[in-house]
């Protein structure tokens, strides 16, 4: 690797890489990208964050035609996506639906699907458990995709895989007290890293209170 | 700050900073980490997270009183609370709830609360806007995180502070298409940075699916 990147050069540049290669990524790798992301903070302390990472063949196809369906309905004029956003412009905006179409051809190509889930200590139904345990599993999140970017690897978390819990969790398998947040395609990409493009922030900050 | 900090040794020596100095944080710091907040990925890049950073006497007042009542349930014996994990012993449990018993007590004199909030394009309901906006905000609020740790101040989030919903939103003045996830108190800490203690990776880890 060199010299470790550093914190804030990885932040501000740590775009969605939704295009990567078939190459296999070291099994050493992926371990790295979950224990950095098992150190960000969990509610309590719990430390109930829980990875599948599947690179078999078969359940990567299985996963792969859960997310391509969601993705073609995500993609539908009717399904209220909007074309355009006061911070993205139409033709950015269709770039980015390519590419997330692209990822829907090429899901079952990735070398490793990682899940994040969150293993609660009793069972815990889907809605309740996205909204309790979300700060728990997300910053973890936030962790795997900027050691991703360090270690070169393109990564970009989807809920559309798994928009169809029940079936999502029959693939993987989950007991009634495992609940997956998202799917976190991993691999080398195709595509150059650069930096993102956010709101100003001063339009993102009030002072005090709201109103 | 001399030379950046790196990404890795930022994630593995983040602890939770809940006992903080009341000195001022400069605003330019204190927007520093929100444009670095902000860095993170959204749902369908929605850019939605927003920020309301509390300095205000009487405000933080406020809030702290409602942080009290909710530390004071979590903290009473009847509350569900476990006393020792498997991964965290008896005694480094109790510290951690000092720290939390400490931070309810001179909330008010920290320096500065962010609260982390996400806005929706319509009003949604608050078990559903925490399920839908969770993936949305606590990414950014670890990006928060890493970056206070970065620019040396401490910083722990809390959903206690607004576990009163409803009472928490009419301090904050939130319209009906914004919901708060957690405060972020900030400041410079009193007690030193260490590293983490986190579950070995290979107790989070499944290959393919669950069972």
């Amino acid at each position: 690797m060199g010299e470790e990147l550093g914190l804030f050069e990885a932040i501000y540049n740590c775009r969605a890489m939704r295009r990567l290669k078939s190459d296999p990524v070291p099994e050493d790798v992926l371990i790295k990208l979950i224990d950095a992301a098992n150190q960000a903070p969990t509610g309590s302390n719990a430390q109930g964050a829980r990875w599948i990472v599947v690179r078999d063949q078969a359940q990567k196809e299985k996963l792969a035609a859960l997310n391509k369906t969601a993705v073609a309905a995500y993609a539908a004029p009717a399904s209220g996506r909007a074309a355009a956003l006061a911070h993205q412009a139409a033709d950015k905006r269709a770039r980015m639906l390519a590419a997330v179409l692209w990822q829907a051809e090429h899901l079952h190509e990735v070398p490793a699907l990682v899940i994040a889930c969150y293993q609660f200590d009793r069972p815990v139904g889907g809605g309740m458990a996205q909204a309790a345990g979300g700060g728990s599993i997300w910053p973890a999140v936030q962790n795997l995709l900027l050691a991703a970017r360090a270690l070169g690897l393109g990564a970009a978390p989807t809920t559309l895989g798994l928009a169809n819990r029940q079936a999502a969790r029959e693939v993987l398998g989950l007991p009634d007290n495992v609940e997956a947040f998202c799917l976190i395609p991993v691999g080398y990409p195709l595509g150059k890293f650069g930096p993102v493009t956010r709101l100003p922030v001063a339009q993102t900050v009030r002072w005090d209170r709201w109103q």
